[in-house]
C-alpha cells in the first residue's frame, strides 16, 4: 500500500501489526497505535513540537542509571504506576492496600537481622519501626521476607549519595521470627522532592507542580502462598500528605508515629536521647 | 486528596497538570493522562508486563547516540511520523508532497559543488541525479539550498560506517544554480532495513514485520519565503516500494531510473560503465 494519509495512516498501521503471531502482543500493539495516532489528532502537534517529544523520551532514557529510573518517574509522576497498581490490586477485604515501588528500590537488599539499626550513623531522630506480617486469615507468617528502604533526615536515598562515595543505609533485608514479627532502628525519613534535575523534573516545572513526596518508608514484604506486597507507610501530618507528586497515599497507610523520651525502648535498647516508634501491621493476600 | 484509585486516579492528575501557565503545555499534558490512562484501562498490564513497557522505552533511549535516533525509529514505525507529516502538509495543489526524515539526517552536511560526485568511491551502478528546484507559480529558484543522503549499493548509510573508520559519503549540500537546477553523481541506492539490532527491531520481530525500506534518495529543500521540503525519491520497481516499513511511499514521489550505457552523460562526464539517470523537479510550498 501507498499513498498514506492523515485519514488512511491508522488502519495500515493496523494492519501490519495484526502479524503478531502472539495474541498479546497484538493486542497490545494495535491498543498502542490506536492510542498513539488518537492522541497525535487531538493535539494536532507542528514538527518542532513532535521533535520535542522525541527529545523529551530521549533524554529521559539517557538519565536512567543503576541508580536512577526516570522512565519510572514519568510513569509515576503521570498517574500511570498508581493505576497499573490499582487494576492489579482489586484486594480481598482486609489485605493491606498496595503503593508505587518507586525508583530506589534496589535489587538485593544487604540481609540484615532482626533490632539492627539501618541508619549506618546517618543523622536525625531515631525510629524504632516494629510490626507484625500476617495472612489473611490473621496468622503470623514466620519467615517472611521484609524489604525496607527510605530516605533519610534530608530526604535524601543512599543511592543518591553514592555518587560522593555514600554507601548502602536505609535499606535492608530481614526475616520475621516465629510470631510473624520485624523489628529495627533507623531514622525518621522526611518529605523529599523526586529527582528533578532531569526531564521529569522540567515537566513538573512546566506543569506547575511541586516535586515532593510526603514521608514514609518503603516495604517489599514475601511469603509462600502470599502475594507480594509492594506498599508504603507514610507519616501521619507530614506536609505533603494530600499532594504527593505520584498519587501515591492511602488513608489506610499513614500512620502516626509514637514519640517517645529517653529511656528503654521496647526492644531493651537504652535510648539517651528522643526516640519515635513506627508500628505497622500488614495482612498479606492469599497467591493466585 | 488521598485514597486514590482506579476510578478518580485520572481526574486527579489532571487537576494537577492543569496548574501550567502556559496554555499549551495545559493541553498537551492533559491529553498525554487521558490518553495514556485509556490506553493503560484497555491493555490491563500486569506489573511485569509493565516493568516491560518502562524497560522497553529505556532501553529505546539507552540506544541513541549522535549517529543512531531510535525513538525516531519507534515513531516511524508506529505510522506516528508520517501522520505527524500528514496533519502539517495539507499541501496546497501541485506542491512536492512530503515524507518523513528518518533517523540518518545529519546536521550540516558537507557543502559540494554542483556536479560532485559525492560517492565517496563506494562500489555500485553510478547515479546521475539531478532535478529542478521551482517555487508553487513555476519558477525555477536560484541558490535553494538542497541537502540529500542516501544509503550504498548495500543499504547502509554513511554514518552506520562511523564505527569502522567510515567516512562522510552519499551525504552532501547543494546550492542550485541560476536556473534553479541541482545535479549530483553518486550510486544506485538499495533497499535496506531499518537498523534493527535494538528495541524497535525485536518490536517488529514480535509483531511478525519485516524491518525494509524500499530504495530512496533523501531531500530536504530550503529557500526564502518557501516552506522547508523533507522528503524522498523512491526508486521505481522496488520490491519493498507497497511494504515500506515506516509508510513513507507516496505515488507522487516514485521515479524510474533511466538505464544508460557506458558514453557521453548529460553533464559531459565520458562513462566507461553502464550508469543511471534519477531525474525529478521539486516544487516548493509558499511560506507561511
Amino acid at each position: 500500500m501507498r499513498n498514506f494519509d492523515e485519514h488512511n495512516i491508522t488502519e495500515a498501521v493496523l494492519g501490519r501489526v495484526r502479524n503478531a503471531s502472539d495474541p498479546r502482543v497484538r493486542q497490545v500493539s494495535e491498543a498502542v497505535v490506536r492510542h498513539l495516532h488518537k492522541f497525535i489528532r487531538e493535539v494536532d502537534p507542528t514538527f518542532e513540537e513532535w521533535q520535542q517529544a522525541i527529545q523529551f523520551l530521549t533524554d529521559t532514557g539517557k538519565m536512567c542509571s543503576d541508580t536512577r529510573q526516570e522512565f519510572i518517574l514519568l510513569s509515576d509522576t503521570l498517574g500511570a504506576s498508581m493505576l497499573v497498581d490499582a487494576i492489579n490490586h482489586r484486594l480481598p477485604e482486609g489485605a493491606t492496600e498496595t503503593t508505587v515501588l518507586g525508583p530506589f528500590y534496589v535489587d538485593n537488599p544487604p540481609v540484615a537481622e532482626l533490632g539492627d539499626d539501618i541508619s549506618g550513623g546517618a543523622e536525625g531522630i531515631p525510629m524504632y519501626c516494629h510490626g507484625i506480617v500476617r495472612d489473611s486469615g490473621g496468622k503470623p507468617i514466620a519467615g517472611a521476607i521484609v524489604d525496607t528502604w527510605h530516605s533519610d533526615d534530608e530526604g535524601y536515598y543512599d543511592v543518591q549519595h553514592y555518587d560522593e562515595g555514600g554507601t548502602i543505609s536505609m535499606r535492608a533485608r530481614f526475616q520475621t521470627d516465629e510470631n510473624g514479627e520485624f523489628r529495627f532502628w533507623s531514622i525518621v525519613p522526611n518529605y523529599y522532592p523526586i529527582p528533578d534535575d532531569g526531564p521529569v523534573g522540567k515537566m513538573l516545572g512546566a506543569q506547575g507542580r511541586h516535586p515532593y513526596r510526603p514521608a514514609h518508608v518503603h516495604f517489599m514484604i514475601s511469603a509462600e502462598n502470599c502475594e507480594k506486597l509492594v506498599t508504603h507507610v507514610f507519616i501521619a501530618g507530614d506536609k505533603y500528605i494530600d499532594s504527593d507528586v505520584v498519587f501515591g497515599v492511602k488513608e489506610s497507610l499513614i500512620k502516626a508515629l509514637d514519640h517517645q523520651h529517653a529511656g528503654t525502648a521496647p526492644d531493651g535498647r537504652e535510648m539517651d536521647k528522643d526516640y519515635a516508634i513506627l508500628n505497622y501491621d500488614f495482612v498479606l493476600s492469599p497467591g493466585k
